[in-house]
């Protein structure tokens, strides 16, 4: 009676939806900036008017992702869950407003108002929660599940501190905290009431319950998991998924004992330092094997999410019995892996389910992809420290452990060999528990993400476990969004793609793409394809002139390596053809040099700040620049620019202005790459190994379209063995001879980057790979000066892109791993 | 041209001020709710449409602090900056809402939404960024200067962890943590790009600057301070001024050496360190003499503070020249006493002024008010640590010294014992400097806090200042407003001497309640008056009785003494008083009884997690209220109810229900106290000793119409030279022994309590004062059988309560201290 009399007063008070007429949204943005923001609305700037604006497009997204919720609750369908330790969101703003399909109408709103979309779009920040492409990958996927309406949430952590700021002083890389939440973030949503203790430490103990043994863990430190939720809106849908990041805050449920002053001070602070769990992105996926703190992190992680998956069921189902038919748990790497013994925890220990009914469910939820290529990248935690950070977690891992390996023995008999290779846990100097082996045993799936990863799986990295169980092995190739990598990065190319296919559907039907080969010899599109090439160039050298000061000519061939910096990646093998090219010119005459095609080589990424060798290569690549772009025999031939603090928001800039890019990691040791995806959709050409995804790309493109070199993934071995015995390209030694004997100063310095490529150390084989690289160096230079042919390539390249969105790795995960449907939200 | 068109279509697009009809403040509830709060407007709880309603509340304060903050800007008057290290704000909803004058309106939209303001105002934590009186004051003394136009900014720090919970088991105080922004705080705008760095550490170097030697502070470590704004607007007026709280953050200027993984990220966890400077309010105001944090907190606040107050008055000058006529600096106590070299500091070494032009400025812009009674209580600071954490400040404070102690010379001789007492610099076991003596020496004005307290000072305290200086010295009585302590708190009690009065103006002109005493014995208003008085009993007695179960009788008086737990104020007294009582009554017989004034003994306060006889203290009260409260002889006779977690919000609840408070310190021991000024207007009757301001308020009342006993100021020191040879008092006696006893259990707990108080050692003079304190209880008794008597003089005392607003206060601050004028926002 009364209650609905009121409810239906709210209703009436409700105009709607929010419009998004331009009055409206200038009226939205102004009251946001006089209200939220709390400036005038008279007197605001730049960042002011993104705050207001910002602000104006977070209720937008709200309106929708309550709905999606909702209509989620009401459906109930299979959930996946995707669980990761890093997100690279990178901007939103622009995103956002082109999913929702308001981009046009904010921009008009905005000139009205005497600002410009994109010159506000520059004020924000990245949000840079993660470290590269696996990373980076989480964050496509998110924008494919919620733009197919898959029923997704994303699970994730809330660094305050995201991947460290690069800061070059004097050509050496500097590590500035990335405090990024400074500024406040209005892409989140703090759900103060979306809290769950999690818990460490302390002891394990049995108890009699019904007269059933049980395990009672006695946890001895306890901090609570904030959710702060993120929307994730999808293009040309209503749908608004969620990506949950958790924040680590204080426990209130304890009270302090403190006896004076000074210990109740330092009690505070101590309680403090629970933030200090989620605080630090660890700026490197590989070196941090059996540090507590990054443990700490994955088991707050994997206990926030479990709880929070678990109560959702729950709030919905009386008992376990349909739980694997609603519920799909995804493993991005094996990172969040102790989710598996989480759920066995929760489910035996708490929901008090028989160990093999809750073994039965366990079995039957996890999928889990990995990316790694080397036995050695594999995660390993130390027992010792898994048993005082987390003794049930261990002991359940024990158990599931001493279940597999019975059974393998009756599967493969006592072959010790093979049962230590695959147990879960490892003995050695240092006894650990093998993380791969733990999701493999528990998961219904493994990934690779690419076809040379998966061979590298089913042959090398999980030989004993594919042959065992060769079903459970899959791999579903990686892939990018269209939405950001094109429709946000290069709106230019995106309306020529949309005028030549006469429709914008393939921003959510990729395969569209290949509608434009039958135009790739059109003059009309050459045309108009190589002045979107070029308005994306000079922006691309404009920022380059801005940050440097270097100004480069327009007619250069834009040639462009960003990526971590790595070994295996192989910046250095760049910069060696560098140096060669420049060694080349120098010793040519005027008209030799006429022929010259004119390069700008753009270096660009991130060393790990441990990494010594990655960071002599960063220092190099200055030298070298510092080197040639000041040198008047050379002049607009070559240059170089290390483009420093490489994240999303500088590719997005990068990568339209590309006429070449480079992928030459040595031959087996890239599982996937995205990178590369990203330059092939906006049509630079590529300069590759076979490595990783490359092999799918020239099945797609056909080899003639792109620049391969290089030794073969099945090369490799027999190359490394062979070694020292080999003849030495003579054009190498040149080089490397260049940089020992100080022809780029810090001749010391240099010693130890030059040691391990030269003489017999040349792990990642560079030296026997250089003749080929220059090679392919030199088709593209040739290629280059036949712009009909160049542009025919690229827009083959782009055409050629469908098969590496993220919209087909996710419907493939959907269909063949995970067994959900969609659920599109009604408008 | 177009930039002034595009500001008339903003203009255009404003629809002039928020609107406060019903139907608007719905919409804007319901928006907050759904876009702010995201939650859905069809379903949300009582803390979601609090947040919902406050952040309704904030959009209108925003509009008006804009608007006053602009208009200052535009008039530039002398401005008052107050800074305190405390504020207790408590909550800010009510009082916003009534300020603002649309508390009736907000009542009626929420009403037809189904919500009770009262409810909703529940929700609202308190805002505890300070101990007791000192921060109350502060929080006051803001509300004044706001209400009377002042222009005038509070600064302070934005503690992470207010005041310490204080939470009761078995008896026993234990402290939780206040992390009071768990939830939000919609009353607080945070200003990202209003920041500072504060430097640390380091060393001071010579350097030569045209020719002139000038010293130059290199720091070893540098936080930034972020301003967070708390709009706090006056009643009555559009006036909304700024309470202006810094927290710190990680600066993010200086570049982070890292070299590997495991120190990168140990370099961000400590960085983060950098947060704890501003995160913990020290709960105790006299014992963390010495602590580095602590002087931290305090030069951070002033840094931060005085650059913030430089820039403001640089932005409109280009010299100093104006700067006294501009810029008064309060300083509440010596807690902000370094503002005084870092003023010396800037304006030497920053602004390169002559030191003796500096020194100029400086005596002219600094008062200081002191809350300490005895040299004791006096603040001091290590010279070692004041000169590793802040090397150039030592060196200014020694210069300072050393000019003043040469002028000084001259003006009274070599009087070496005169000349010590009186140097900033104290030479001791541990060397020191005396933060009073610096206040004194630098400020024009010093200022105590009642007649008693100015007494005090000139002829004990700082006696020695007095004679050279006696112009220097001032007292201004402290004051509590009536808008928090009359119209908020007590709804009934404002309505009724509205009525009474035929006006409300007595809400900005307090002296007005003198008109009520005409009435006083008017037995229309006595009726009114006792209907008022006793629904605050019973919203009292529900309180209780939620918090405790016990069920007290609205018959008997309710006497309440709530404070912080000290032995100078004397709680024990008030315990030793109900034990007597106790004893008395158990000792009757049935008819004597009947003839006994039923009481209801309330004590609250928290005690300083260090302060061993306070913890004892409120043990001592629970066990006593144990043992009374379940005697079946003593019925509703006695009750002894313990409330816990003392605070704003909780003194807003119990003042207006008091028939009899107590304010009972030996005498000589209270600066002032306000905490019986809210009970005087509210109509309780006092029972006090005479203390602080108590003295004045007999002044006011007549002696008549409260219950004084005790020893007075001037027989303390002759009662504590007699100490044990006084003849004791047999009753004191005789209740101190049935605690010894163990008649209230935990004999051994409470022996070392019972021995400050017994033989000997009785500082505070219970003993002495036992007698006289069960004469004026029996009095209290007496009177309060007359019914018509009690009224009258509970009447008497509201009617002259008005001297004791903050409102005189401020008045007399800004006219003999301060010399600022009103500066009025138009509408
Ligand atoms: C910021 C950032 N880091 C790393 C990557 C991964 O690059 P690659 O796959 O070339 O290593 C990408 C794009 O894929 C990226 O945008
Ligand atoms: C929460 C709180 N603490 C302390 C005080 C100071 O009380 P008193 O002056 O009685 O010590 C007051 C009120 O004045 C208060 O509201």
């Amino acid at each position: 009676g009364e209650r609905r009399a009121k409810a239906e007063r709210m209703f009436g008070l409700m105009d709607g939806f929010l419009k998004s007429d331009p009055i409206s949204l200038q009226k939205d943005i102004l009251n946001h900036v006089e209200y939220t923001v709390a400036r005038s609305r008279f007197s605001f700037d730049d960042f002011e008017a993104y705050q207001g604006l910002s602000h104006s497009v977070r209720d937008r997204l709200i309106e929708r992702w309550h709905d999606t919720q909702l209509y989620f609750k009401r459906k109930d369908p299979k959930r996946v869950y995707f669980l990761s330790l890093e997100y690279l969101m990178g901007r939103s703003l622009s995103n956002s407003v082109i999913n929702l399909g308001i981009r046009d109408e904010y921009a008009e709103a905005l000139s009205q108002l005497g600002f410009e979309f994109e010159v506000l779009a520059e004020q924000e920040g990245d949000a840079a929660l993660g470290n590269g492409g696996l990373a980076r990958l989480s964050a496509c996927q998110m924008d494919s599940l919620a733009t197919l309406d898959y029923p997704a949430w994303g699970y994730g952590l809330r660094y305050q501190y995201g991947l460290f700021r690069q800061l070059i002083l004097d050509g050496f890389q500097h590590e500035q905290p990335d405090y990024w939440l400074n500024f406040g973030n209005p892409w989140e949503i703090e759900r103060i009431h979306v809290t769950y203790p999690v818990k460490f430490y302390g002891t394990v103990e049995e108890e009699l319950l019904n007269g059933k043994k049980c395990k009672v863990w006695i946890p001895g430190e306890m901090v609570e998991a904030v959710a702060y939720d993120n929307p994730i809106p999808g293009y040309g849908t209503r749908n608004t998924i969620t990506l949950r990041l958790w924040a680590a805050k204080p426990s209130d449920q304890y009270d302090m004992e403190s006896y004076n002053t000074g210990d109740y001070i330092n009690a505070v602070v101590n309680r403090q330092k629970a933030e200090t769990i989620s605080s630090v992105l660890y700026p490197d996926d590989r070196s941090h094997q059996g540090k507590e703190l990054r443990l700490k992190q994955q088991y707050f992680f994997v206990s926030a999410s479990i709880q929070d998956i678990i109560r959702r069921f729950k709030d919905a189902h009386n008992n376990f019995d349909e739980f694997q038919e609603k519920v799909a748990l995804q493993l991005n790497d094996t990172h969040p892996s102790l989710a598996i013994s989480e759920v066995m925890r929760v489910l035996v220990d708490e929901e008090n389910l028989d160990w093999s009914r809750a073994w039965g469910i366990v079995c039957k939820i996890f999928s889990f992809t990995t990316h790694t290529v080397l036995a050695e990248g594999l995660e390993k935690i130390p027992v010792d420290l898994l048993g005082s950070l987390l003794p049930r977690h261990l002991e359940i891992i024990y158990d599931i452990n001493f279940n597999f390996v019975e059974e393998l023995k009756k599967r493969i008999g006592m072959d010790y060999n093979r049962l230590s290779r695959m147990s879960i846990v490892e003995d050695g100097a240092v006894k650990s528990i093998r993380s791969a082996n733990l999701s493999i045993v528990c998961s219904h799936t493994v990934n690779g993400v690419s076809r040379v990863h998966f061979e590298l799986l089913k042959t090398k990295l999980f030989k004993d476990f594919y042959e065992l169980w060769p079903e459970k092995f899959q791999y579903k190739t990686n892939g990018v969004t269209q939405r950001r990598w094109i429709v946000v990065s290069n709106p230019s190319l995106c309306g020529l793609i949309s005028k030549w296919l006469g429709t914008e559907a393939w921003i959510r039907n990729v395969d569209l793409l290949t509608g434009l080969r039958e135009y790739a010899a059109n003059a009309d599109l050459q045309q108009e394809w190589k002045m979107v090439r070029k308005v994306n160039k000079m922006r691309l050298a404009e920022y380059i002139e801005a940050m440097s000061g270097l100004k480069v000519s327009l007619d250069a061939m834009f040639d462009v390596q960003i990526k971590r910096i790595h070994e295996y990646k192989r910046q250095l093998l760049n910069i060696l053809g560098i140096i060669h090219r420049y060694d080349c010119i120098k010793s040519m005459n005027e008209s030799d040099r006429r022929k010259v095609v004119p390069r700008v080589c753009i270096i660009g990424g991130k060393a790990a700040p441990g990494y010594e060798i990655a960071k002599k290569i960063i220092k190099l690549c200055h030298a070298v620049a510092e080197k040639i772009n000041n040198d008047s025999d050379v002049g607009d031939l070559l240059k170089l620019v290390f483009i420093p603090d490489y994240n999303v928001s500088v590719a997005e800039l990068v990568i339209p202005g590309a006429d070449l890019s480079q992928h030459i990691s040595t031959a087996g040791h890239e599982a996937s790459g995205t990178g590369c995806m990203k330059f092939l959709m906006n049509g630079s050409l590529l300069l590759a190994t076979a490595d990783g995804s490359t092999v799918e790309i020239i099945e797609e493109i056909g080899a003639e379209n792109l620049f391969l070199f290089g030794a073969k993934v099945d090369e490799v071995p027999m190359l490394r063995e062979k070694g020292t015995d080999m003849r030495v390209n003579l054009q190498f030694a040149r080089v490397v001879r260049m940089i020992r004997d100080g022809y780029f100063g810090f001749q010391d310095y240099f010693e130890s980057l030059c040691d391990t490529v030269d003489g017999g150390s040349d792990f990642y084989l560079l030296g026997s790979d250089f003749g080929s690289y220059l090679e392919a160096q030199a088709a593209a230079d040739k290629a280059f000066v036949d712009q009909e042919k160049w542009t025919r390539m690229s827009i083959l390249s782009t055409a050629g892109s469908g098969r590496f969105s993220s919209d087909r790795t996710i419907q493939d995960y959907a269909e063949n791993t995970w067994g959900i449907e969609r659920c599109r939200c009604p408008f």
